[in-house]
């Protein structure tokens, strides 16, 4: 039986992890996780003519290249959740063309693979699924023209800000196989500390993390001294050092903490400001570098807290705050 | 136990109803189930100062009522599944700044109400959730503005394009109380049939309504002639007439379809194209007429397929065709 205390799931049936896959793009492939990586294209465009048919296609190599390395065909899904960042979901939706498979779509911007990974693991624990999978995207050149300037335009950035990553992770849960495994799960809450910059999101997502953290430590028993590693994505460096504030003043201090969008550029190396964020960070982190580790056994639980900043250009434009969101997943190394 | 037959799950245990609210603007309050809604607002600016706020605002006003009239205070409730069709969608998101509760969002376009319908099932039915609650909405003069021209360019509208309801719909499931029940759920897969007319969406759409309908017949042995009803949303008149089409192609006469874009207007005194649609359409449908004719035992089985076309206004300009998507909830009276 699955056990719910407060806001927190917990699987005593917990899914397995049967495979995973990341795909990357040119930065990515210069980046320190870059061994990883399942796949790395450094041209950019995937051979496509858009960037959002780009998008589509690295995202459609990560299915194929997930779904191999599960050893699960398609038909023996019985359900994809995925999501993007572009406008209406499209990254995904038109990946989907291609895949008969039951669609879940979902939306929460970067936080989208921790709640499809969430979802995924309450189908196969529930039994309402034996095979789910949850896949997300995001590509730095798709969503620059969405959310803030045409390449060609060649517009500075500020420190704050953060590179969207040009990547995608998938990952195929069932009901038994593995390791890693889903332990338990935490659907998080919209927070709004009224940050208004869109050049510093992390310090709008940076409470949203907390608060589901909180919850969780709350919910479980657990201390954060119990995991190996804390995993954020994607704070950056400004919402990681505002999150590790934001948790001291809660009497927690925070020695095992790291964020997907730290890990996966070289800052002192590349040009990424203050690190890298976007639905397909925290999604290929997971998959170039979490799972890998519990699957080798050098990491035994891990909390994956995926972080989402709510807002549209439109919401901008019309001088609104950024709602935050974090969900979180508890993964262990062993049954 | 919960029993998967190919696509489809059923419940043995099936979720009940707890309660569920219709808010909608003037058009919906001039239309043939205006007395099914709780609340009808003549100043569909809602009282904001922006068409994405009065969106919020319309969102947030249903969650309240759906909330007071399932009898459901917002800290009980385990999940909130919701989206919309803004960008990002952000009519959720802000809605849930101000409601506690662990949120999941979604993008399916206008099938997102039975995406989320589906998913609040199956945490209920699978002892994932005690109390889950669905949520979308559209807005009119919001969803003219970001998919077609601003309302101030006064454009005209061809013949075969819907009219976006300005409504939200609200449902909260629960272990024990209704009727009606959540009996089984499909989730649909991704068709596209090369529709590329942006103003011919029912088109676009029917082709998925008519898959998940012929995967669920399959699933569970049933006919069309079982149920009371076979509600889609929202084909319009064209997508409607394609879909019969469709099914008679596949032997089967479908004489109990209604269309929740032909069911929420008059098109005969109301001027809205081809009929209604929006994420909210079909969800105001359901919770303003479906689910009280239900309530009362008027009809006794009722298939609900939302259908959802996942194009985006860039994806037009790059002209793409228009994958669609379509769920499927069958809803009884009695458990």
């Amino acid at each position: 039986m699955n056990r719910r205390c407060g806001k927190t799931l917990f699987f005593d049936q917990p899914p397995s992890v049967l495979g995973f896959a990341a795909v990357g793009g040119k930065r990515e492939s210069e980046g320190p996780l870059a061994d990883g990586f399942d796949l790395l294209e450094t041209d950019t465009t995937f051979g496509e003519k858009s960037w959002e048919r780009s998008e589509s296609k690295m995202q459609a190599l990560c299915a194929e290249l997930t779904l191999q390395k599960s050893g699960v065909a398609a038909e023996e899904l019985d359900l994809l959740f995925s999501g993007d960042l572009e406008n209406q979901c499209t990254a995904s939706n038109y990946t989907l063309r291609d895949l008969a498979v039951p669609f879940v779509g979902l939306y929460n911007a970067c936080a989208t693979m921790a709640e499809g990974l969430a979802l995924a693991g309450c189908f196969v624990a529930g039994g309402l699924a034996k095979r789910a999978m949850a896949m997300t995207s995001s590509h730095f050149c798709a969503a620059e023209r969405q959310f803030r300037f045409p390449l060609e335009y060649g517009g500075k950035r500020t420190p704050t800000s953060q590179w969207t990553a040009t990547a995608a992770g998938g990952v195929v849960l069932g009901e038994s196989g593995g390791p890693p495994y889903v332990r338990a799960v935490t659907f998080g809450q919209v927070t709004d500390y009224g940050i208004k910059d869109i050049n510093n999101m992390g310090a709008a997502m940076a409470p949203a993390a907390v608060s589901t953290l909180l919850t969780f430590l709350r919910d479980s028993g657990e201390k954060t001294e119990n995991f190996d590693r804390i995993f954020t994505g994607d704070l950056g460096m400004v919402g990681s050092a505002l999150m590790e504030e934001l948790c001291r003043r809660e009497g927690i201090v925070l020695t095992n903490h790291d964020d997907c969008g730290l890990l996966l550029y070289d800052r002192g190396k590349q040009e990424v400001g203050a690190g890298g964020s976007g639905a397909g960070c925290s999604a290929s982190v997971l998959c170039s570098h979490i799972l890998p580790e519990l699957r080798a056994g050098r990491m035994r639980r891990v909390l994956f807290i995926a972080t989402g900043a709510l807002m549209s250009p439109t919401t901008t434009l019309q001088k609104e705050s950024i709602p935050g969101i974090a969900h979180l997943v508890l993964l262990e190394s062993e049954r």
